[in-house]
């Protein structure tokens, strides 16, 4: 039975309290085991891959297999189905076609003062992208990773993906060709993310490590940052539906279970003002579930993370939407718009009753790397912006540094730095 | 004596490589110590806070004083002479003109495909401000953290600053005010940090902390992300001055100490194509040295970190620059926007020779806070979007989906994961 809350209940705010702290991402204590294997790598190259890759992935890893080949990725793309490598494209155009309008854009202006002031962006000069291997290889993960990169102008983005047993899923080949990745390596866990952070073997070192992976690539990421940036550590998926009794129950029942499915630690929450379809979706849920071949995962996290909430109104939702800030939110409502007004936090939203989640996953276009546990309310999906940065630019003549240079060097006096005035007031003379 | 490179040097690629690589900020070990502290004041609140501030700061916090009130803050103001407030209020206006243009916008289109898509620029709700207390206060920090939130839109912004022996710094508090900070707590170090992540006595919790501080503060940001945003971790300051010989080298040998200045870890290097003048500026940075009131601090950055690189040609600068990713760079030469074309990576920069780096410092309107230890490579400075959080926006009618449908559910099966595809599936019959 999955829990119900109702804003009508007295115990509502502690309930729904507990839902939204409720930690579903257990912490494993793994970091002197990742910072060993960082270090082997950093200062072994590729004895240590080597090491590693036979222990972890059982499979001989030697200076010829490491990087995967022009033709080997043209052998993957023969095997797989030309339907499928079709939709792949169809999703690779409409994922840049997005991107693209995301693109930053540089100023540079005088000021009234006499002053040129700007910014230009640039884009960073390679970029390292991680992708899991074996059952959990997706390749829509592939190109919602990848083609921001490329889109930003990223000269050289390279690919890990781990070979269990020597074994590569072909999709994931053909989707990184398609994305425009330029290198592909056979080697995952840990000892990739240092490999990329570092350098080692045939890999040169990169600028920014992006990608999902499991706990020890989350750790390995977060122990390389500073020596390279990396997108935000994602945790579970999470999907929130907004939706009026007006709803088709199965409809909803499906989009509930499509994050469900992913993991047991996953989390699909109902937010309705009808109890009586909470009821039918709750049974359609049940109906979906017995036919279901992920029905263990998906049942799991249903019981244990999922939930129901009836509201009396829909006026009650946007405060409780916005403290729950979902990764995925649809609004499966009348005025979608509206109810869009006043929500302020939710990594991606979808409007009306013809929008399930999924598409978002492969094919509208926006990225679907998000934020999760609750981290929507200060940050935001990857984008071309994870992979450029912002360099400010300011230029002076005598006669605009005349016209700010004083203020300046009264603020350096005041904090007891005299270079800093004197750097200025030279100048001034 | 200042270690001077020549790209005519034989072994100037591995000297090159040394200075580049050569780490300036010591590890300091005390991330048990922070873990200590921001476990303490999760759990214990204000008594944890007033523990922790009797012990560090030697002040005995209370419910009535931790807060610093209207007419505290009118009181400091009056204690501050008039040109340093008339040259706060300027700089201000100055750093609130420039970050309102970057203020990111949203879109929304229906493309080809008839999809709604787009995305939706929204502040925090809360964001949180860190300032060192003592003499180590800066109020040009509070404006170049501050007021990028209070663009951004953001609500409710706290500061946080000790008060050593009860003192606070009056410019502190005015720049604060000047800054539209909204609530001002008389706190400092980890836990201070810890009280803005999670709540703790009167002040509530936040979503994004900012700012400077020393290594326990830096810890505790690190060891609070994922429960809150957070912004880079600051390192020692840099700058890399390139010149050629038509500058005044009394004018460059005051920039260079501007950094020398701050820290004994800070690093400042000349590039040049003139020996002579490189000569001049080392004797400059001697004579300004003996000089200067920080002489001590000034002279062991100069000596321990600092450089003189000459090239044959300002040809070699462009890749140099790129691989020392300085935080501050300027560029007074003849033509500095031809050398500004080349050059990709870099914090800020300034252009021709009448624009010193303390001017960005204080009143040019860019944000001071940058990227450090070459992160250049891969980060921005400060700015509204530190504040802000990006919501991608999907909308689809029957039309939409039927045609971007089917290749989402194609790629759903591909995945295995069947409810992705039957929530769209069910939708399509």
């Amino acid at each position: 039975m999955v829990r119900r809350l109702s804003t009508a209940d007295d115990g509502f705010e502690a309930t729904f309290a507990a839902l939204v702290e409720a930690p579903r991402a257990a912490a494993e204590n793994i970091a002197a085991a990742v910072s060993e294997i960082v270090a082997a790598v950093r200062t072994g190259g590729m004895t240590a891959l080597v090491d590693y890759t036979k222990r972890f992935d059982r499979f001989d890893l030697t200076a010829e297999n490491i990087c995967v080949g022009e033709e080997e990725i043209a052998q993957a793309e023969s095997r797989c189905d030309s339907e499928t490598l079709a939709a792949l494209d169809f999703a690779a155009a409409r994922i840049r076609a997005y991107h693209e309008k995301q693109k930053p854009e540089g100023l540079r202006y005088t000021d009234e003062a006499g002053v040129t002031l700007g910014w230009r962006w640039t884009p960073v000069d390679a970029a390292g992208l991680y992708a899991p291997g074996g059952r959990a290889a997706y390749p829509s993960s592939v190109l919602m990773n990848a083609i921001p990169a490329k889109v930003a102008g990223v000269g050289r983005l390279c690919l890990c993906v781990p070979a269990p047993d020597g074994s590569m899923n072909p999709l994931v080949l053909a989707a990184a060709r398609r994305a425009g990745v330029d290198e592909i390596y056979r080697i995952g866990g840990a000892q990739a993310i240092a490999a990329m952070a570092w350098g080692a073997g045939p890999i040169g070192p990169v600028d920014v490590i992006v990608g999902p992976g499991n706990a020890y690539v989350a750790e390995a990421k977060r122990q390389v940052f500073g020596r390279v940036g990396i997108d935000s550590i994602a945790g579970p998926s999470e999907i929130l539906v907004v939706a009026d009794g007006a709803n088709v129950p199965d409809w909803i029942a499906a989009d509930l279970l499509s994050q469900s499915e992913h993991d047991p630690s996953s989390q699909s929450i109902l937010m309705t003002d009808d109890a009586g379809f909470a009821d039918q979706v709750a049974a359609a849920v049940e109906v979906q579930l017995a036919a279901s071949p992920r029905r263990e995962i998906a049942a799991a996290a249903w019981r244990d993370n999922g939930a129901i909430i009836l509201v009396r109104s829909f006026d009650e939702a946007p405060a409780l939407v916005d403290r729950l800030a979902p990764e995925h939110l649809e609004l499966a409502v009348a005025d979608p718009e509206a109810l869009l007004e006043k929500i302020r936090h939710a990594g991606a939203i979808f409007l009306g009753r013809h929008a399930p989640e999924a598409v978002g996953d492969y094919v509208a276009g926006p990225d679907h790397v998000l934020p999760t546990a609750r981290a929507a309310r200060y940050a935001s999906g990857l984008s071309v912006l994870d992979f450029m940065k912002r360099s400010s630019i300011i230029g002076c003549d005598p006669e605009g540094l005349a016209a700010i240079g004083p203020a300046a060097a009264r603020l350096a006096d005041a904090e007891g730095l005299p270079s800093h005035a004197q750097s200025i007031r030279l100048r001034l003379k």
